[in-house]
């Protein structure tokens, strides 16, 4: 396999974008990484994009051909992936696997959703499209609720405690505040997270991210020739995408998701590197409670220790490893299909050293998608070329 | 890259299948192709789904990974695919490309749609989501009244007679009649045909495919090891995938849909296959008037020329191109997702020899996968092994 780079990003501001459709927004993250490569337009063989319920909350499929198409990148194949909210890791997994199979050279890749022009309950009712709806969303659980009951199980079995999950709150508004792409550029304090509106016991309003417009896209070359692209290409060191349990009956373990685990194995195993060795991460915290999860699943930390982690501010921008840098799901905001490419146009900034909140010296970066309650999820791990 | 094969293939019938829902359509034609091939469950490796408006008409998105969970699959990478009414096509062609270039060894693909359980106007609306909604649907315009477009000037350019349109509903309801999965299983005249209602002028009712529901699977495997895992394992000769135009009024040319002409170039050079060598195929007659222009964009017939192939019944069972053996879109159905794999599924079958309406020594076929009115396309050539 041919090892992949990352040569150009670009990412819409997240948040409600009024008068600007699914379409546009694709088209405006898409612009801005082809803008920032130097790789022509004319030279793009393929285009993957992630996106979730695009036909449902805008009224569009065939994104993919739409957006091949108003880009001006006639006639290639577009192909739209959809996993839930892990939609975008899952284009760029295609992207990368185009590329390393050495099918195409030049590949683009984009997320990109439109939620807030619709009503807050139909926002609801299709994002609910991501469990299984005739085995368990049927009977009202919403995800808010499904990760309420997660939330309840990790407090129960190791301890953790309410401030500690709310401190994952806390931490990523205040990355977000400094970060111009987030939707939520406000602080707020361990009061503020725990006095604010009860949405899914335990879960408060705080614990949630929004219902965000947003798009986000990466250019992919041979690593090999990163350096005519770029000045300073980022190396997709490794890949994973797995599948888990669809419902939270069928889960043995409320407090793990063995889709992540096993992606993370994968994407590890082919970037011979180990949890320690990653400076940097932005996984996915769809809740607060979902960044603990995470963070011991990818190995960061031992099972049932991430809420103490984040009490102790190792997952601070100074910590063992900076989590969320970008403000996360929480406060830079959660376009679902866009989310995954989101993520990674976050790390790339990291690796080239121009983030807005800044890890020091990261080298070796890491990407968690996840969709559903874990019904699948993406892990690219990211270093400096 | 490596030669690929299919061992299996399954089909659920199509039409109002009641009170099953689309996972358990996706699973059944999952479990027949999988029982028809001698590959063990615990060898598939990865699955791809194509399906396009699961979120909306029956509130079921994440379905990839959800079918491998059901399966019996877990932990396999999963993924939907959406390319509109070519969503199965693009499938096969990854479940293809996957074990071509080394990936996978085994794959298991699907195409899954429920159509049946929803009012007919949110169909409507969920099928025109596969245009541009922000520069052309949200005019109005239907896919029955932009295929009337195209049939109105196919007949005043080329001479095309409402007669010889009127004859590719004739001939494939007669095919259907004879096949135990299709919706439509009465044979109809031309007089029944240009009596029908008006649809969409000059469109009428049976020149229009049904609303069903159904799934098709198949089994894929590297060919040199095809013979281990079925008795009359079929090869994969060509693998093309396009795209278009997405509106009407970008289209320079309303009789021809250039991402058909493109995945075809790309698939009869990758097959090292003429048109004039294909013996049998199944071509989008997502309308009448489209399985005449597929036949022309296709190589098999000159431009303008499709209409009198019909009448000189060139492309029937016995003709120099059979067209749409197994009833087509028209007559045996179309859940749209679930068509691109249907095709295949029809055609392995003759490729076998054992199809409900037998082409004679079929050896090459061709199957032609159309989204929107144009948007993607994917041709896909097979021969025996």
């Amino acid at each position: 396999m041919r090892e992949v780079a990352i040569v150009g990003v670009g990412s819409t501001p997240f948040g409600r974008v009024e008068g600007t459709g699914l379409v546009e927004l694709a088209v405006a993250a898409c612009r801005e990484a082809l803008a920032d490569s130097r790789v022509p337009r004319g030279q793009i063989q393929a285009l993957y994009v992630g996106n979730f319920v695009g036909e449902r909350l805008a009224s569009q499929g065939s994104l993919a051909a739409l957006l091949a198409g108003r880009l001006g990148l006639p006639g290639i194949p577009a192909t739209k992936v959809e996993g839930a909210c892990a939609s975008g890791g899952i284009a760029l997994r295609h992207g990368v696997l185009g590329i390393a199979l050495g099918l195409y050279d030049f590949v683009l890749v984009a997320g990109a959703e439109k939620m807030t022009a619709s009503p807050t309950p139909e926002v609801t009712a299709a994002l609910a499209t991501a469990g299984d709806e005739e085995r368990e969303m049927r009977t009202g659980l919403t995800f808010p609720g499904a990760f309420g009951i997660i939330m309840r199980e990790h407090m129960a079995r190791y301890g953790t405690t309410r401030e500690q999950v709310g401190l994952v709150s806390v931490k990523n508004h205040g990355l977000g505040a400094a970060n111009p792409k987030a939707q939520f550029r406000r602080r707020v304090t361990l009061d503020e997270v725990l006095g604010s509106r009860l949405i899914a016991d335990p879960l408060r309003l705080f614990d949630c991210p929004p219902i965000s417009d947003g798009a986000a896209a990466l250019v992919l070359c041979p690593a090999d020739r990163g350096r005519d692209f770029h000045r300073t290409p980022v190396r997709v060191l490794g890949s994973g995408h797995a599948t888990g349990p669809a419902t939270l009956w069928e889960t043995t373990d409320l407090t793990s998701f063995p889709a992540t685990v096993r992606a993370a194995r994968e994407a590890y195993a082919m970037a011979r590197v180990t949890p320690a060795e990653v400076q940097v991460a932005e996984v996915h915290d769809c809740f607060t409670i979902a960044e603990i999860v995470a963070t011991e699943d990818l190995g960061f930390f031992p099972k049932g220790k991430g809420g103490p982690a984040v009490e102790e501010g190792w997952t601070g921008l100074d910590g063992k490893v900076a989590v969320n840098p970008s403000g996360g799901l929480i406060a830079k905001g959660h376009p679902v299909g866009a989310t995954g490419c989101a993520q990674v146009y976050e790390l790339v900034r990291q690796l080239r050293g121009d983030a807005a909140n800044q890890v020091r010296n990261a080298e070796v970066a890491l990407a968690h998608n996840l969709g559903g309650t874990g019904v699948v999820s993406t892990v690219t791990i990211l270093g400096r070329l």
